[in-house]
């Protein structure tokens, strides 16, 4: 797999004559690979093409990988009949996925050339939020009677499993009202005498999920309890699907995609936008939003550097170091911001624990500061005495308010760093949304204000 | 389980005639959960207490769980028999994390109490680098011969499967040399006729990974390929063991903490360690380091702005808006690194592609920088028109400064912060490493750079 821009720019070039080699070329490769040369092809229309000239059966797996980017759109492309046939094939988990993301036209082209019974799942998967175990699930799970023997059982599975890649898990349920039992693998049934009722056999009360859940309460649930797959309930406790382990994956790494991006303040948008296939314009709105309310808050700089200007005026030398102070509470507030982000997405810390946390924060903060109070003094004092930059004759009273103010801004940093994520969770927010840009704006303004009070107070009588 | 820290105070408060209550109380829950409990109770001596009390088997999956903080010392501090007991029962890549976490002394006095079987197989593991397949690895996979029957391959399953929660892949072996011939699944295997032989329904060709592969890759492997393990070679393709989904969801969990605190600049340290449960001391050395490297880096702006002294002595007014300039062009440095240390990450973009980056973030930061510049000048003249504050009489002249050198920072903040992420990439660092405070740096020095070289061109007879 060296060659995937190689392969996409032959498919990108090719002339019909080439088709025989463009198929026998992807046919070699394992569904995933194949997704990475489809992904790599710029234009839709020759990306929807090489769809077309795989097997069936190959282009449905193909297809069933979430992470085939233009999916919808490569699907409707295509004749409807073969698109058809593409949904007809996929996951019901996938194939709802695709068609929620398909255009309206789309939707109304080719549902109708769907079987009654995908179309009435597709309708009942869509009625479930995106991003909720109900919009994850698969519907196509093993169900057994309570009653069964294991040797049924495992015909029952025979028949299911020749149509499914992977079976993860057989649920019993109760014949009429549909309520959950138990859960059974296979290895279970391997392991058991083959005329023991699976009722004996199977695991009563397993981890399940409601269909309402967040798909990061799914994924920690299956990643957790080390799952291969979790049972879906409705609100009547009806099993009505199951999320695998594989989905929790895409979930995990959308949630992380969506943290960094957050941590950056960037608005993240849907999985279907990579960094380049992102249209320039769309690019620049994800951005500007949150670098202009940024901006505005950062404005307050300036309002406050106002109220010092007469300070400023009188003594200079001040100015000199703004913008080492406040970087050095921006950074400091990074630090906390980031180490409680991920304590609380990892449940090592509730809400509950902010004042313990604020309790440290005190401590390593004015630990911090203080030593970056002090190898600030000592450059000024340095500077001055090797001659290397003259701070005036008041220079020993500069170094000290530079000194103080590290230490008041890196306590002040670090703890409303800290207690940033606290609050934004408190309010429903997810912690990590624009935290450490959120923090420096905020610690900016206020570090300036601590700035200029510590020198009014130190230079009074000296400088101003 | 709501209240974990209950159950944990219970164990915390515990007198002798409790040890029954603590035990149903415990033996009620999954292992996952009795992990957190555990995790909860603040004495290593009490949770170590808590171990011992619940049967055997209890503990040992208790143990087989990454997530049980201080596992080592847990069972290093109980008696040496049972510490030999959990440690035998034990996943062996669990067992080799928990021996390689333990001191030097427990290593001594536990190792020889093990059979000769498992410690021959803990010192094989250890051979391996901490965090690669060798060291993730399970080794105790199914084996069979190609000539097996599928008959005798489920009961060669069903002897081995005894010992083991799960089954996750069966590997087919050529006898003599131990090469891979081919990966056959429990389903794979209940579906095919009893009499064919094993080699007529394996896959062959399984995507492996070597001993020496990251964790990282092993993880992105297992996603791509939706697997339930991958195989491990030695560099003699001999097979040696497998690594399995929860252990690539436990790395993507890792990665992603790393992620998080390497973007804030904290140095990540074991898993291990969890916010709350870290000495204070050790949370100030991790954070200490890299902040005393940004601050040097951050005192260049104090070199900087002393170039400048003359001129904000003449303009006063010019110092007003430094934070303010400063910190737009750490927003959007901050945003493009995010941008692109994920794009990396998830391999949408590679090294390569950093002139096609280049070109989209000229185009991006440019927009971006017009918005803000626009912004910012309005403001100012705003401001000054309706008599809020008085920027003197060339306040025009103060506002198109303010904007042009927005324009050029924040154009300058995306570019850098979009081309640092390519060059860690290629010095063989983590993309992640610091990169939003490290771009802030960078960009607050030449930030400041670019203000004053406008402000002396287009002030110029005016006010300097």
């Amino acid at each position: 797999m060296q060659d995937v821009e190689q392969m996409a720019g032959l498919i990108h070039r090719h002339r019909d004559e080439d088709h025989d080699a463009i198929r026998a070329m992807l046919v070699e490769l394992p569904a995933a690979d194949i997704v990475e040369v489809v992904n790599a092809v710029p234009s839709v229309a020759e990306a929807a093409e090489a769809l077309e000239l795989l097997p069936l059966s190959r282009a449905i797996r193909v297809c069933n990988q979430p992470t085939l980017r233009r999916r919808s759109v490569l699907i409707e492309q295509g004749p409807p009949e073969l698109a058809a046939k593409l949904l007809s094939g996929m996951a019901a988990d996938e194939r709802t996925s695709a068609v929620r993301a398909m255009s309206a036209r789309g939707q109304r082209l080719l549902l109708p050339l769907l079987s009654q019974d995908i179309r009435r799942e597709i309708e009942l998967q869509l009625r479930y939020a995106e991003g909720t175990a109900g919009d994850m699930m698969s519907t196509e799970f093993v169900r057994l009677d309570p009653t069964m023997t294991v040797a049924q059982a495992i015909d029952r599975i025979r028949i299911v499993a020749r149509d499914q890649e992977a079976i993860y898990a057989c649920y019993v349920i109760e014949p009429g009202t549909g309520m959950l039992l138990g859960a059974i693998s296979l290895r279970d049934l391997v392991m058991a005498d083959a005329a023991r009722p699976v009722s004996e056999i199977m695991r009563p009360h397993p981890v399940t999920v409601a269909t309402g859940d967040k798909q990061k309460e799914v994924a920690h649930k299956i990643s957790k309890y080390n799952l291969l797959a979790v049972p879906v309930l409705e609100s009547d406790n009806r099993v009505i699907g199951f999320v695998t382990v594989d989905d929790a994956i895409d979930a995990i790494i959308e949630e992380q995609t969506y943290t960094v991006l957050k941590m950056g303040a960037v608005e993240p948008g849907a999985l279907d936008d990579p960094y380049m296939a992102t249209p320039w314009l769309t690019l620049v709105k994800k951005r500007a939003t949150w670098l202009v309310v940024l901006f505005l808050g950062e404005m307050l700089t300036a309002t406050a550097m106002g109220h010092f200007e007469e300070q400023i005026a009188k003594a200079v030398v001040l100015a000199l170091f703004v913008p080492l102070i406040i970087s050095s509470g921006g950074n400091s507030g990074s630090q906390a911001t980031s180490l409680l982000i991920r304590a609380l997405a990892l449940r090592e810390i509730r809400l509950g624990d902010w004042i313990r946390v604020l309790g440290r924060e005190l401590v390593s903060g004015l630990s911090l500061g203080c030593i970056l109070g002090l190898i600030g003094t000592v450059r000024i004092c340095l500077w001055q005495v090797l001659g290397w930059y003259d701070y005036g004759p008041h220079w020993g009273l500069v170094a000290a308010t530079v000194g103080l103010s590290l230490i008041g801004i890196v306590l002040w940093g670090s703890i409303a760093g800290a207690m940033l994520p606290f609050l934004l969770k408190r309010l429903g927010m997810d912690p990590a949304t624009s935290s450490a840009p959120f923090v420096a704006t905020l610690v900016d303004v206020t570090g300036l204000v601590i700035y200029f009070s510590v020198a009014q107070v130190v230079l009074r009588g000296a400088l101003l």
